[in-house]
């Protein structure tokens, strides 16, 4: 049986552990986004939180319940680059070791970033391997506490701190949000991030958005029941790529989200260069996607109030520098 | 006889002017930057503005006074971009016709930019052409009011709200700024922020930070008079190419100032890659120096508290990724 979902109590207890620690991030307004968007745009710059991605607020929230008598044996996560780099900064931050078993291709600065905090990373192949089989063994092994990036009670409701920071400022520049766009990948941050706004916000439509052909989300929502994609689409939305929902992300998901929508490639890296040019934000891929569903129509904005989470900025300059072209 | 200086009221004043047009832009903190750096610093984010720079704030606050009388006459300004913007968008929200005088060589992004904005835009040539004269000339033909970019009182205290949202938000994160680094070229940012300052921090010491070759202000702080550069150095900060401080600024600045920073292109350009992979923010040539000096050593912030001016985000992709590799 799956843990039971946060409630909203566990997300406002989160933002008190986060306090200090997490950056509480802008909400971003852009005159000239509005207009192109025919509609009022929010954008909640979670570029700009610490280790580049909102992943810290998860990972920093579990992982500071960690007894003292536990410390010494550390963490273990498996990542495809953010909750990676999130981990080993709370583990740093907290004085505990951390592995971390992230994918061979996974973008260098991600890599590099994880081992700047400190962390041992243990490369591996993701077309022959199971990350979660290495974590676990790892974890075996070395009596370490596994993270897990997004099925888990305390990583939803750190990522749900979000939609109560995003709620809030809304209501401070007197915004009522029709919707509310959120990346996708295993869902902790778009079902954390629905709780919160079920509570403060209950009228807004909240969207997942997904890189085509990782749209399991969209595909499960669709269906009312968990589906799973092949992986084998390729996507620059290194964030993105988990193939099916998590069990209690999904519990939550099909309660509270209104729909699931999907980007291509192309219309993501377009958002990405419009972040550049006119809202002077880097975004990386992932973290682009809800950008660019208004931007490329699938999410029609016209006329409206939307807030999208904006989720992180960790790419490559050879990646960022290819889509502004 | 010039006219006199902007007091802490009249920046007050241009703040309620402001209210709702303006982008009240966040003092952003970064953990890594900080380890980079050595001490606490504090980015207050004007890529976020309006139009991209901060010049939006003292062009609106001047042009929000032109009486209904002379609206249909218009403005006339020249720029090299960034205050060409402010001043096309300031127009087009307030209804009136901008004829904005621009050099050949400035970068395209602002030219079109400065276009959509409904300017009409009459290019130049720096080597050989006057642009002060150009635009006197214009605004007698046509009866339009010119709207100087920086030795104005009104420019000068709508710049110098900046200086009191910084103030004010450092104080909310119990932050106690030593020093505050401002990008320079003709000096209406660095006096409305000092006059800003010396009333709610008055121990802050304020430095203007110019590029290698244009670093007038510097030499005129030194001196104690006003001093030129012969504008022949070779830059890419093309925001910063204003040979000389302007009257007023430099009455203000000379009694408020600690003093002038330079760095070099070579660090510049570092300041805007570091901006990219650990801010995650957009920084064009000449917002990126105040950063510049920090990281450099220029200005040393070991054990500090720094609040820094990142004044504007307008910069073309290819200069962009240039300063990347």
């Amino acid at each position: 049986m799956n843990p039971a979902p946060p409630t909203f109590k566990d997300i406002q207890n989160a933002a008190r552990v986060l306090e200090g620690f997490a950056v509480g991030t802008p909400l971003l307004e852009s005159p000239q986004l509005n207009d192109l968007a025919g509609g009022r745009i929010l954008i909640k710059a979670e570029m700009l939180q610490r280790t580049g991605s909102f992943k810290f607020r998860g990972a920093y929230n579990h992982m500071s319940r960690i007894p003292d008598s536990a410390k010494a044996q550390g963490v273990v996560a498996y990542s495809s680059g953010n909750h990676a780099q999130a981990v080993a900064a709370s583990a740093k931050l907290l004085g505990m070791p951390a592995v971390i078993v992230m994918p061979k291709d996974a973008p260098g600065i991600k890599i590099s970033n994880t081992r700047n905090y400190g962390a041992e990373v243990v490369l591996y192949d993701r077309g022959s391997e199971n990350r979660e089989a290495i974590g676990e063994k790892i974890a075996a092994e070395r009596g370490a506490i596994l993270i897990r990036p997004y099925d888990d009670p305390f990583i939803i409701s750190g990522q749900g701190t979000i939609g109560l920071e995003l709620a809030t400022q809304a209501r401070e520049m007197n915004a009522r949000l029709d919707a509310l766009l959120v990346p996708c990948s295993g869902g902790g941050l778009v079902s954390g991030c629905a709780i919160a706004l079920k509570e403060l916000s209950p009228d807004t439509e909240i969207h997942s958005v997904e890189p085509a052909g990782y749209d399991d989300m969209a595909q499960s929502l669709a269906s009312g029941r968990k589906m799973a994609v092949d992986g084998k689409a390729v996507t620059f939305c290194d964030a993105l790529l988990t193939p099916t929902p998590g069990d209690i992300t999904f519990a939550i998901a099909s309660k509270l989200l209104a729909g699931g929508l999907v980007v291509s490639d192309k219309e993501t890296a377009h958002a990405m260069a419009v972040a550049f040019s006119v809202l002077k934000v880097v975004i990386e891929p992932g973290g682009s996607v809800g950008l660019a569903a208004v931007l490329s129509g699938a999410y029609d904005a016209r006329g409206k109030t939307v807030g999208i989470v904006c989720s992180g900025g960790n790419v490559d300059a050879k990646t960022f520098t290819a889509a502004l072209r």
